[in-house]
């Protein structure tokens, strides 16, 4: 295992204590493990939480800031926070808006933060809505979930949502704009190498020198087939034809195109394969209205990329242009 | 060779296509393999512009755009550019307040870059000013230089010249800048593995599984030492000593703190590699004042990182924080 790292069990606070170095404009709770925008809770506004098992930064404190998220929970490497620190970050956020939990399809993560949120409203009364992102279409059900994984959309829904709870808009609202963005987002994703948990010491599954997992998920679990290399472009298609056939999306429809490395993908391939994605959707009529590519939701140093598709309306489109500030997004500030 | 990519001899184009479906707001020469922003021109403003192999993405086209370059020329991976590249970049990017070329010190572009500025003079009397950027402090010579590496200094040179020219300032000035900024920077570098540069299909050097390069070049070039593998806190030791004591950097010195991975690093050990330079840093009493933490000068999917130091004073400061609107850096717009 080569890492630039010290002791595996001191990976993830180390990070966390880095990061509060690099980025005074946040407030890093280090005993809880939790990364807060320096000024939340803010006044009046919806405070946005997410969290998950590390490993996969950006996602989620990263996208802590304005415009994006209040407030951060880091578990250990690739396993969920636990209930503690979902609840001191949901009451630390709430400024009596109530607070929007995102959390990504995973059973851990999913019970952990509901029992968050019961305890929450036992409490203090803080209200919160849960809204569970599943935009995986490789698998149905999976190793770590029931139904769908959620994967690339999480990274959209927490933008989306942030700016909707920036602009004011109240509780209800802003869990609506989360929920339309999951059920009108498509993921999928392809593994050519898998990556080492610290605290493993080894990787966590294999692939021969020839072969890739198509439809992987973010913790290496199994897609849909390990198969033969392929050029991008066949890539490009198994990726894409699960995704534009499952919603379905159709030409005229606009979209905002989200191409995600897994970690050790060069920036350069992930604009190949972004080159290949346009390809397919200008052969179907769809628009790119806006389009994002680069490592936000990673699985360690595993070499891959996922696709996202999101079909965007006018409302949409005004949320993703709208300012954010956050380590990982930040434009219009 | 595990990749996303179709076939090796068309990888740099197919990106720059890929690119330009990702970024209508700039214009990319296909056929020239240069990188516009998309009003270049611009009128009354000095031109930069600099360029490079490919396969140190986002580096130098992900700085193209308001306040950094006007436009990137790309070499195929690893490979400088051509004159002909440079010279055609140089007219077009020129208004009439001249052109800055910001050039890494390896031979073939420092030679390249050189020859375009000759013809432009010559073709239609554009003014240029050559910057070389050599802030490694690794190596004195080494396989590709006379003399000390350009590095990270480079994409601090962009960003502060850039900025320095968004602002009106004459070329001179602009130069004066970025020559500052270079004789300020200091860097060095560390590999954990090797990459492939996909038309060789085959690692550029090999590494034991307990080994690490200490000093490495951007393309794989050999560095002071292969040594064996050592913890983060150590490993930031023998990066920060050679450039802590170069320039040298003193108690009381504001520094921009650039932490840089190489391309297969995850952002979580950036962090904390972060961690431990700030650490240093404050045993040494001096101040972060601004800061910089992802793989903006990567050398394919490398796993390692650099750091980065330069010695800020408040007109650095000011033109760090002036407004940018590239792929890979953006803020204030």
């Amino acid at each position: 295992m080569k890492k630039l790292i010290n002791e595996p069990a001191g990976v993830v606070t180390e990070a966390l204590a880095g990061m509060g170095a690099a980025h005074p404009e946040l407030r890093i709770d280090l005993e809880n493990r939790i990364v807060y925008r320096a000024d939340a809770p803010v006044t009046g506004k919806v405070g946005l939480i997410s969290g998950g098992g590390s490993g996969h930064e950006p996602m989620h404190s990263g996208f802590v800031g304005l415009g994006m998220l209040d407030a951060a929970c880091a578990g250990e490497v690739f396993t969920s926070p636990v209930p503690d620190q979902m609840l001191e970050a949901t009451k630390s956020v709430d400024s009596g808006a109530g607070v929007l939990h995102i959390v990504k399809n995973y059973t851990g993560d999913v019970m952990n933060f509901e029992m968050a949120a019961e305890l929450a409203a036992a409490e203090t009364g803080t209200e919160v809505i849960q809204v569970v992102t599943n935009d995986d279409v490789a698998v149905k059900d999976s190793l770590y979930t029931a139904g769908r994984r959620g994967v690339g959309v999480t990274v959209l829904v927490e933008k989306l949502a942030g700016a909707a709870a920036e602009q004011g808009r109240p509780l209800k609202e802003v869990a609506d704009v989360a929920q339309l963005v999951n059920d009108n987002g498509r993921s999928m994703g392809i593994a050519l190498t898998p990556c080492t948990v610290p605290a493993a010491g080894k990787p966590t599954f294999t692939l021969a020198e020839d072969e890739m997992e198509v439809g992987v998920g973010i913790h290496g679990e199994p897609g849909r087939a390990t198969v033969k290399l392929a050029p991008a472009s066949e890539i490009a298609e198994m990726l894409m034809e699960p995704i534009l056939s499952d919603l379905p999306y159709k030409a005229g429809d606009n979209v905002i195109a989200f191409i995600n490395g897994m970690g050790g993908t060069p920036l350069l391939e992930l604009y190949l394969m972004f080159g290949e994605v346009a390809r397919i959707l200008k052969g179907h009529g769809i628009e790119i209205a806006r389009s994002l590519t680069g490592s936000y939701m990673t699985s360690l140093e595993m070499a891959g990329c996922s696709v996202t598709l999101l079909k965007a309306n006018d409302d949409i489109m005004t949320l993703w242009d709208a300012p954010v500030n956050t380590p990982a997004l930040r434009w219009g500030v």
